[in-house]
């Protein structure tokens, strides 16, 4: 990972939490990058082996402040700081950089909805305009061609990778989508706060956020595109004793004459030579498990008992395809890397 | 424990499971009754402390085979034996004896029902004539005089207490209910198989039986007499690592004109008084760990975001409330003892 | 729980952590208290519900704050604080309240020892020296006599119970003793920080602490006590994921002649009779989830392979005979009601 | 992973646990590897991807018999069969190829031993005699010579990378060694056994094998290897609810006028340079979850309260640095590899 003249020569801002950890797990094996500046306001002057004892064997520039960075230095930036923060950061460095952004600022088309969910107004609505949301899969081209990806989030991209080719296709009820999702604690990133407690979490589930998580309208953006008018959608997490995963049930209402079969069909086509997802075949579940530590999303679909309904469930990793995975996934696209580079390795089981 | 001539004389069938075990952890604060038969065909001979180590303080009887028990020094049966063998078994113990059954043989009514989802013909379709179907809340009655209860399926219990008073009233659609549950491991019992181990479970989830789990007619039988016609459910099971739990999430759509604070009402309303189900108010969320160990049904109510819609939420300890807890209570009915006897104890957290 | 002529009338100050639920949960059933003051400075004016959703079945008074509590209500105090603010606040109260005290304000006899390993000087000498330090087991005459049980801690109670016995009768090398202790995570209370986090707790162990851990001064009092001459011990905790439990793995040097089964003899003679020891048979080792939500301490005893050497095996769940179960015990010694009073639950497995 | 002329042609011997798929995850970033044969004697006729999902995505040939392999069209066999069958098997394939055992097979060099630990004579006990010890970092030379390779047991690695150095300069008193090692559940296989379900383990922790396990003569052979002499040495396995890692606390007694920091630099001088040991500097205390999925060890050294005494801590993954990741590091030792090949991941975390 020394910088080369060849090398993008990349910032993480915002390297303390779990997916800028991640994105350095990855970028480990990343031939065509140098790690050249990595910023945590409150632990600037340490090393990322003080935060992470698992990365110490990197060899990787000390933490320092957002305001001590040479943005001279840089080609490209991963932003994974926390919203609103994002968006004053953002819109300040030199635009000649290449930036894929983490955070929910730069995900919602629309100002508006970002400031009803978000609570307060978009702080660079024409930054917005230049963002290209980046489910991989979904928006390969745009991604090719932005300088701003804003990358999805990990309930958004388990919903959407299955939804969208069906929405599409006008295979399914739009009107009638209920997406129950359980999600590791590490979604909830690394801050200290009394809900992701181990004692708080361990040997139980609950859900949260029902009918009020800021994930909803993200989903409700893609979907909405697809079908070609404003739809909502049931969007139900649930946080469970794993650090990392994500399952979304997805309940569906079939379009009339269309079998799940089907939906398997449209799903397989779409996805077919996709190196990150694969769709399972008929009746076999997905397990989050099956892909820990990947960049693979797994979609299996299933006929239900009644009549005229079908099952979609998806398994991916939250830090991975869910955040930091998909990112630089985003990024390789975006440099000109080949997609896959750094992010081929297996699933880590058990 | 010890016999007195006014306590029950107890035996347990089948005692070497979880089910079996739960049932000794409850009934050893249970002032009314002597335990004075315990089998298990393979450890016959051994002791419960040989099984499990937590009980050896207790003072219990050896374990011996069905075939060694006398029958005459006995007045009631816990069964928690496996399907099939517990209709062989259970047809030819005397009549006078008084049976709760864990296991799933005399739970379906119709017994073409138990045939196409059990495999076999059912055995003692006379003995199913004069059982009783026991969630405790909602056939207290019926409970109290049979002869035979047969004790309701872990699922069934967490997705009938929030939805039948729902269905009596009309105040929703019976023909889109979709159940998504999430189950600790304990539902599957103490057999040494590979699904269960901890590799398989821990720091994951994944659902199965989709569109086809045994709980399903179950749910369907309570719902369908709650509607007076026959209604098929979408009922989707998921495994995640916890010991004890279920969690039900249930999508339910309103009856024209209906909110679901009067859902909430309705079964606020049905519940009141009920020393073991709780329903929360409008918004709380029920946790699985906010039950365990504990009899409590725990049912929070949210409006959807989807116009006409609402979600349902239950918690139970599926080993208490959803199996020997509820067992023991309605055993308790059975006998005339206060129905909360020996179930008084407060959850266990973190 | 209503209040009545004849119940202690009793404060919980600190209720809000996990030990002040776990009283919580035990004194439900215990029919000679009447809990009229709850303190949380923090959450005053809410209810144990709101913390605890567990405990919401309960009726309880309203938190409030310790300088609101009406001491001449009250007959007894369970103080759940930190250390330090515990000796301001316990020295401040009415002489005829009798306290259980669970912090480690006044378990060193040695208030030097308090100062070098606390950071601080005794606030309460003269207070300290009428603290009797209350493992049961090891001291009930005394707890029955004194107005101030300073409760021990969930790691030194785990050593001495198997150690003290052995100590005394000079059976074992007091100069090579070394304590490897596994505790679960609720030993570190609710706070919300850092290391406590389930990311940062599931799926792995680290030791913490070493030669270093403030339980070590406590321990090394009661050995020295019983042997007669200050001695130091090894103690090196580790945190592993689990909610409740401790287990200690001692390993000793036997006295010249000694055999391992004289300790176990020793222990099993010392322990005989006790609802809430149980030496285990020769070879059998305990495991934490058989005690798991009791008030029990098992101990096992093995002959090591080394010659003269011997291992010693403890378990039990930090939150009960580590903390508040044992300060219930001591509580009804103090208050004249049987030991085993609401205390005598089974454990919960799995 | 499609062969070519110049690949090694591999087969693995019982592919169907955990060691075989570990080996199968590495395998796959290994550039100079074709993966020609896989047995599974039960699941013969099935892919990989039946038996293990996480893996479907991997071009593997179908699983056959250990009989019907062709053993011509193989260079090299990871071995990872039960013991007993492992010599067997071995002892009649041809002796061109080159072995890696990860049974304890062929770890003891004394046959007697072996014998008495494993309760039969020892099948092969000529092959015995050209067999590898394989702690890479303490036997490099004779790994690369060898065509026979023992792989370490996980405990044996964990134990004897911080422990052969230290005997090796007599920096500490040989007779009075105690090994508390912690595992995750992974190191039992994949097996449906009792005591590896999920409820068996989650939330709880205990001893099992005290000075009994077959880890303990095959730690003593290395140390007595180093000492010179035989010894014996305490070694206390325990069992806790995690996936992979283990973690040994040593206690250890000082030589003479030796000091903990002199056990550090001994340590941190001897794995100067090594990529897959880190001594880490004094004080800092290794924890499991910060090797996860890699080949890491780690170690820590400290001093001990007690005069004369320091605790060594050592962590790995015991699927990786404790199996299959060693055994590629030995493999690539033996056939010329660069020692790191597809060995180079980061750890995985949280």
């Amino acid at each position: 990972m020394n910088a080369t003249a060849n090398r993008v020569r990349l910032g993480i801002l915002g390297a303390s939490g779990y997916t800028g950890a991640e994105l350095l797990r990855l970028l480990a094996k990343h031939p065509g990058v140098s790690i050249d500046a990595l910023t945590a306001e409150k632990n600037a002057g340490g090393t990322v082996g003080d935060l992470f004892p698992h990365l110490a064997g990197l060899d990787l520039p000390r933490l320092k402040k957002i305001a001590e960075t040479d943005w001279d230095q840089l080609d490209a930036v991963f932003c994974c700081l926390p919203h609103a923060t994002t968006q004053d950061v953002l819109s300040g460095l030199p635009k000649r950089l290449k930036l894929v952004d983490l955070s929910a600022d730069f995900r919602l088309h629309d100002t508006a909805t970002y400031a009803k969910w978000y609570g307060h107004e978009h702080k660079a609505p024409d930054m917005q305009k230049e963002a290209v949301y980046g489910i991989t899969e979904l928006a390969r081209d745009q991604v090719k061609q932005t300088r701003l990806c804003a990358n999805p989030g990990c309930y958004p991209t388990g919903a959407q990778l299955p939804l969208v080719p069906l929405v599409e296709g006008k295979l399914i009820d739009v009107d009638d989508i209920v997406i129950d999702a359980k999600s590791g604690v590490s979604g909830a990133g690394r801050e200290a706060k009394l809900g992701s407690l181990y004692g708080e979490v361990a040997e139980g589930i609950h859900a949260y956020g029902i009918a009020s998580h800021r994930h909803a309208p993200e989903i409700e953006q893609g979907l909405s595109q697809a079908a070609g008018r404003p739809i909502l959608v049931n969007f139900t997490p649930h946080l469970m004793p794993m650090n990392r995963g994500i399952l979304s049930t997805i309940y569906v209402r079939l379009a009339k004459g269309t079998t799940a079969e089907q939906l398997r069909e449209t799903l397989a086509r779409r996805y077919a030579g996709e190196p990150f997802v694969r769709v399972l075949p008929m009746g076999q579940a997905p397990a989050t498990r099956h892909v820990r530590g990947s960049n693979m999303c797994l979609i299996g679909v299933f006929a239900d008992r009644l009549p005229g309904r079908a099952i979609l469930v998806s398994a991916l990793d939250n830090l991975v395809k869910g955040a930091s995975g998909q990112a630089l996934q985003n990024f390789n696209l975006m440099h000109g890397f080949p997609e896959t580079l750094a992010l081929d390795q297996q699933p880590m089981f058990p």
